[in-house]
């Protein structure tokens, strides 16, 4: 277990043992990170439509927030390309005349109040809502969406837009479709950045150990941008039309600048939740992987609560939402961070860099950052999830595919919407369509098994069936037909045992549909008998009343229910 | 099996021996259906808010094309009490100056198109959709809801409405609240109604056998609507401001008052959805019935089609969607009805009435028709489901008043999509969190048992566990935790056994899950196998290509897992 001495309250002893302990380790960490994190935040404050010290302010109070609630040792909150993307596709369909940080600071406020409410009330089960084909269908489809919608900076043109549809028709408008200059510093970039992420670490490890080796490949990015500052230091290239991130504007508190128009944040609102549950997923997402590489478990209502103090503390400072990072947290942990003052140390760098590099970072062409965020995008695209997805389960990969197709097309929010309720419509459908199969025994022992499958005996006049679902409104209407279909193949049955362990539950339409089948297997002169009716559904059953109409017996277990069967009482 | 003879091909042989056998049995269910019908349909008309002669015509032409195209033999279409109820609420929400009958025309081929559509899809399964919660809800809230819609009528109030704000809002507006001489006409109707319901089935038993007493007793609200005819035609209160049914216009093709106003189209779709929804399950449920008691199987998707070709004859002839009538359906089965032309003759009679007895009809004061709804509604409500279903499942209880209520107060619209909204909602609730055994060995058997529930014996160092849930993505979240749980009560554990017989599917989700849970155990040094999964679900593992990360084994029963544990492999 970590040691970390609690922030609320001052413990000298256990500070001392802080500082003689984990500290170092912290103090790389959160260098490493803060090194990352410069050029993260800037580019992800551009491609959510805002000015590039956004993002940079975005990194230092939420850091703090985060360590004062959250529960995660490594988790890096702070801008994170696919909450950007959503950023930008509000910004695009707010009421014109709101300007883009406006909008952004009602999305922070309304994140972080919407988090807030979920911790409060419990609400953490619904992560459960966005499924695996939909969270990646979503990543791969926002890959793409972040890619698109950097290549206008990237070429210099002044077309903007963070869907399909939105960029060609900004591109088709735009008088200047591209600028030479910017292109140029752009396409070099991509490049550079392309063959970095490729040979770093495998030129770095013939110097050093592999493992430092790809942690140091990992902030190669950085040798790039300085690169260009450099070049553009030296060709003032900014003069000839390269557009460059300019100088940042002093920290400053931003709620100032708040609207107050309720009509703008109940239209802001519908986008605000999707992009609530998706910082709180994403989140929830890295803390667990991070907690199963740690053998740690996590408590996801203290991880809403981390969230919606960082994004609180987002709006307050920096005005765009902000969620846990997957790399930067995976870079904490490989950088050795122990406890959550990591964070805190990075915040402590970051305001530092911002009052020390604040003036060669002016001089920064946004193409190089545009090239950044691009080859970032391109290099988490990867189509084997599909691949694996339509070997399992063909139903899911379409679901997994559209979502990512809407993403590119529609935007997120209704990527999201038709991935939930598409995946809630595939449960729905297989709990309305049960396997069902006739089971027999397999020979010499007390187990029962499909008699599609395997080699098994039957005993005649007695059919035993499973019926691999619960009772539920889904399928309740079925489960007479199933039975009356399976009857017309054994004629001669005069008793039915319905092996019941694959029932977990029997709602009140289940329970009516049992008693149908009771009745009109009675009214056949057929017996119906259950088996191993496990004890929450046998305690349902009996609440219910059910021994006012169901004659038949119960079983502790199948075997016992087809030895019964002598003659028929 | 039951002799019918094909209505789309002629052949004489069989139409012989039809009219040698079942016709005789036909033709006298078809008179006793078509007694009751008359009244019924000139009522429905009232509270779907249209003139009187609507239900009249909804009960020829309909029955026709049901008989066509439907399968149930005794089903009776026409006019039907819960749907007159969303007609009216759809005709109160119409855009001001469409005229009723114009609403209920689009709403009627509206309802035929949607019904067509979804026997062509085969969508029959949405039955599934209105669970037996909100069934049971929307019928006592639907009773409510008519009776409280009869009031004015039945005291002479102009006021009209079908929720009880509505209700409210319009008696308080309108200048007469009530006129004395229809009350009488009223409280008396409903004073006669009610005492024969409950006393004529026992005064006709002494004259003849009970079965017949019974049938008879149920047409006993003719007897009311005859009095009072001839009173209105002794005393002509009529021309005292009492309202009557007035002259009946001649049967018409109705399609050239069509509106063809797409806006209007548009805003009833909303409408007729659920209609067409409720039109469709409210028949099945009457056919189901009826099957049970005669031991066959009904198609759902030929019922569709024969609700489709009836609404869109309603459509032609009379203007206003229809349904299968549980209580004419009940009594056509009593009085002997043996084919669907029973349906046909039903159709011939009412022709006939229309022609003959019109005159009398107009003579029959509104109130007292009103009266018979109202003790109709009165007589099926019921709370004893609600009792059942609070003993049974508290959360289904209050889902079923919840629709019971929002149907009283907010209209069927509102109330059917809340309830189809919190059955899904309790379904996934129950799917995402789902009980946990800790199993053990039943002694001297090869049962494993639930160990809070059992005496067993538990093997040390082996955890054997049953999660009572399939494993999909509402559930795959805490997967690895609920394990992780166990594993701090024992923490010697060196093998968890999970037996999969309650596991009915594993989507892409849980099989994520499932391979978080193995590497978190295999990170702790602990073993994870598997027992009892079924072959679907280890179709799906062996297509996504377990074996790659699986490293544990498969046991074809739990005890076989249990006794494998010798030496630790």
């Amino acid at each position: 277990m970590r040691t970390m001495p609690h922030l609320t309250t001052f413990d000298p002893a256990r500070w001392r043992a802080y500082a003689q302990g984990a500290l170092r380790d912290d103090l790389v960490a959160a260098l490493v990170v803060s090194v990352l994190l410069i050029p993260q935040s800037l580019g992800y404050a551009l491609l959510a439509g805002l000015p590039p010290e956004a993002g940079l302010y975005a990194s230092l109070l939420p850091l703090l927030a985060y360590a004062a609630l959250g529960s995660s040792p490594v988790i890096g909150v702070g801008p994170v390309a696919l909450l950007s993307l959503m950023i930008s596709q509000a910004v695009a369909h707010a009421p014109p005349g709101v300007p883009p940080h406006a909008v952004a600071l009602v999305l922070a406020v309304e994140v972080g109040v919407l988090l807030a409410l979920a911790a409060w009330w419990r609400l953490h089960a619904l992560a459960a809502l966005l499924s695996v084909p939909v969270l990646q269908g979503f990543e791969t489809g926002g890959a793409v969406a972040i890619a698109l919608s950097q290549l206008p900076a990237l070429l210099g043109s002044g077309a903007r837009g963070s869907s399909l549809p939105q960029l060609l028709a900004s591109w088709r408008e735009t008088p200047l479709p591209w600028w030479p200059l910017t292109a140029l510093f752009g396409v070099v970039a991509i490049v550079a950045l392309w063959v970095l992420r490729k040979r770093a670490a495998d030129w770095l490890s013939r110097m050093m150990p592999r493992g430092r080796a790809v942690l140091l490949a990992r902030l190669s990015p950085l040798v790039v941008l300085a690169t260009a500052i450099a070049v553009e230091a030296i060709t003032r290239s900014g003069e000839r039309g390269v557009v460059l991130v300019g100088a940042l504007p002093a920290l400053e508190w931003r709620l100032h600048a708040m609207s107050f128009d309720l009509a703008l944040w109940r239209e802001l609102l519908p986008s605000a939740a999707p992009i609530a549950l998706v910082a709180f997923v994403s989140s929830l997402v890295v803390a667990e992987s991070m907690a199963r590489k740690e053998g740690t478990r996590i408590d996801p209502r203290r991880e809403l609560a981390g969230l919606a103090a960082a994004n609180l503390a987002a709006a307050a400072t920096a005005g765009m939402p902000v969620a846990g990072s997957f790399t930067r947290s995976v870079m904490a942990l490989d950088a050795g961070s122990r406890t959550r003052m990591a964070g805190v140390f990075t915040a402590v760098f970051m305001g530092l860099a911002v009052l020390l590099i604040g003036r060669p970072l002016a001089l920064l062409p946004i193409a190089v950052l545009a090239a950044t965020i691009l080859v970032a995008s391109v290099a988490v695209f990867d189509l084997q999830p599909f691949r694996e997805a339509w070997r399992y389960d063909r139903a899911e990969c379409v679901l997994m595919t559209l979502v990512a197709v809407l993403t590119v097309v529609m935007g997120v929010t209704w990527a999201l919407g038709v991935g939930v309720a598409a995946s809630i419509g595939l449960l729905l459908q297989r709990t309305a369509r049960p396997h069902v199969a006739l089971i027999g025994r397999v020979p010499g022992t007390e187990h029962y098994r499909n008699a599609e499958r395997y080699e098994v005996e039957l005993t005649p006049g007695v059919m035993a069936l499973r019926i691999d679902e619960s009772l539920l409104f889904t399928n309740a209407r079925q489960l007479s037909d199933v039975v009356a279909q399976q009857l017309v193949r054994y004629p001669d049955t005069r008793r039915v045992v319905l092996q019941m362990s694959p029932v977990n539950h029997i709602d009140l339409s289940g329970l009516a549909a049992l008693r149908a089948l009771h009745d009109m297997l009675a009214g056949r002169g057929i017996r119906l008998d259950l088996s191993e009716v496990k004890g929450p559904v046998l305690d349902g059953l009996k609440a219910g009343q059910w021994r006012q109409w169901f004659g038949g017996e119960l079983f502790l277990s199948h075997h016992h229910a087809m030895e019964a069967d002598g003659p028929v009482r």
